[in-house]
């Protein structure tokens, strides 16, 4: 299969907040056509873990992780917009990350690559769009890890997106959410293959497998995995001979899910991705809530989550919100019932597809859509 | 110290529901009389970790982990009652279990000791309370672990107890619940030092403190860790040099709880009484939930929980309030208000001791303290 993966080199040093790379890329996918005023276009930023490929293409027909999202006629629809999703800065599928040759040393930076923040994706983000020749975006969105991104972008470039759309993300990392990735770390850290970062070949894969089974319990909810497994057993055949052995079927659907994950990405990157979430703060710029949310220069602003999500739990969507709200902007408010959790935008589509349609049909038929004020806090 | 921790020998072979044991010894610890009727005994069950001394004594000042509930003028008041809190078969404190030596082979049993289930817990505090002469205890009370093994011993034994006390358990474990321990297990099983079981020494002690650090999410709750650590983090001189090192509080607490617990657990007993919360199944009674509850002899049941537990929900508490409901009992349900999660009973004492004084009370003194029905549900 073709790829539809393209790339954006950063020519010369480029400057994180806790240190430099040199000549870093940043690997994209597009849909779409940019329109002659170059005002239709949209940038995505990804949770943690997918790449760019956010939905097929002519290039590469395969399904995308937002593939119901984005398309013709869909609710980003590429008929109107040109839609750029943006693999991120540390990341392990095409852009520059902890994997990568440092030019310095012939070697990957592993543990070397400098701590990575949130802003930092944001600006790589950001170098991406302007080689595009876009100064100003129609709508910079994401969801979980992208959301905080997306947020970070509206915040440094305040000129740079009309609106902003954050889905299932927040102003910060609470403890509760901090310790669950903090655990995840060391799952990885601790495995004997990880050789403090210097790992050759597949590396820590049992620490992988460990950090992404509890992934999947942060990211879904109780309430699902009740109504879809409840104390359903795996039958004889399927287990396995030793004490303790999977014997529910949720362990069997955790072990096949991490059993898909191991392998396509890379440990050292996680550990930095999942560390950046954790550093991110938008009360970091300009020393309060209140004057890193002022900064935002996104005129139209969508803060939406789910109520079941606990890694981001709705109060601290409903927190962005009213910190965001102001006469000079349009805060839109959702807070969505799905049993999902966390990972609702992605297994629960259709409870969001309206929403995404509706903020993105505003600007093209505004009196067939009025945007609703759902500030009810 | 001098201990207070007595044994019951259980003479010959002991079934269990998967295998049998030879001479088993169960640890125990009581306060109080028993008084010459024999009625006033209240057998307590513990969660997965703590050991038998349950609170001080003469024999043993230090405090216990309900000191708070237990003692003269305390909720179970024992100028009244004759306390005596059992050490569970398959822990580490005394009673046999996967570290005990097998007396066929001279060895530790380690992964050769029966899949244990809450049952044969259940079934080893039933042979402590014969050998003390009590044929029908006032109560038998526990919480999490031990409000389940409460539940099974009058499911078991139905003329053995008046009464029952679940706090902060639940029929069965859920699938969110059995994924959690899943993975903590795993944890310790990939523990290179773990050695499929043979370990000598400590042990594998990074995956017992990762297994501990996911008990302590499980345990507490994020509002609880939002208003105590918030974003804090660690001072410079308390952080490590180690990439990825401890930077916030939250991450430092739980690397602190967890180097209490490495060293005083044994692995081998940890998966063995993880695997036994996951196992059981009030409904496996008979082949129903209903059929399971009508087998419960208890005909006073007190219920409760907390609504920030998130191992074993608030709704859970009440399909068990519910399920026990009967013309014949007094069953009562509570479902408090408390940040703690889980471990609310441990830290939020203060909330649990009216309930608990209110329930031990009602026999002593029954026209000041009405039995009130609460299944408000």
């Amino acid at each position: 299969m073709s790829s539809a993966r393209l790339f954006h080199s950063i020519e010369g040093t480029f400057q994180m907040q806790h240190g430099s790379i040199v000549n870093p890329v940043i690997a994209y996918e597009k849909w779409g056509q940019l329109n002659s005023q170059k005002s239709n276009a949209v940038a995505l930023f990804t949770g943690l873990s997918p790449s760019a490929h956010a939905a097929s293409s002519a290039e590469d027909s395969s399904p995308g992780w937002w593939e119901g999202m984005i398309g013709p006629d869909r609710p980003i629809d590429t008929n109107k917009f040109f839609v750029v999703c943006i693999n991120s800065l540390g990341s392990c599928f095409g852009s520059t990350g902890p994997a990568s040759i440092n030019p310095d040393t012939g070697e990957p930076y592993r543990l070397d690559f400098p701590v990575l923040t949130i802003e930092d994706i944001a600006s790589a983000g950001h170098e991406v769009i302007k080689s595009l020749g876009i100064a100003k975006l129609y709508a910079v969105i994401g969801a979980s890890m992208g959301g905080m991104t997306a947020l970070a972008y509206s915040i440094l470039f305040p000129a740079a997106s009309e609106s902003l759309v954050s889905i299932s993300a927040a102003r910060c990392t609470l403890p509760f959410g901090i310790a669950l990735r903090s655990i995840q770390r060391e799952m990885i850290r601790n495995d004997p293959l990880w050789q403090k970062g210097n790992y050759a070949g597949k590396g820590p894969i049992s620490g992988m497998r460990l950090a992404r089974k509890l992934g999947m319990v942060t990211y879904r909810s109780a309430a699902e995995w009740e109504k879809r497994f409840g104390r359903e057993r795996v039958s004889e055949e399927r287990k396995t001979d030793d004490a303790f052995c999977i014997d529910f079927e949720v362990e069997s659907y955790m072990e096949a899910h991490a059993n898909k994950f191991i392998g396509t990405f890379d440990a050292n990157c996680y550990l930095y991705l999942s560390r950046s979430m954790d550093l991110f703060d938008a009360a970091d710029h300009g020393g309060s809530l209140e004057a890193g949310l002022n900064r935002v220069g996104a005129r139209r602003i969508l803060i939406a989550g789910v109520r079941s999500d606990h890694l981001f739990p709705a109060h601290q969507q409903r927190e962005l919100a009213v910190g965001l709200d102001r006469d000079d902007r349009q805060v839109s408010y959702v807070n969505l019932h799905s049993i999902y959790g966390h990972d609702s935008f992605l297994v629960d589509m259709d409870r969001f597809r309206p929403l995404i349609s509706d903020f993105f049909m505003q600007e093209i038929k505004p009196s067939v859509v009025p945007m609703v004020r759902k500030l009810n806090v």
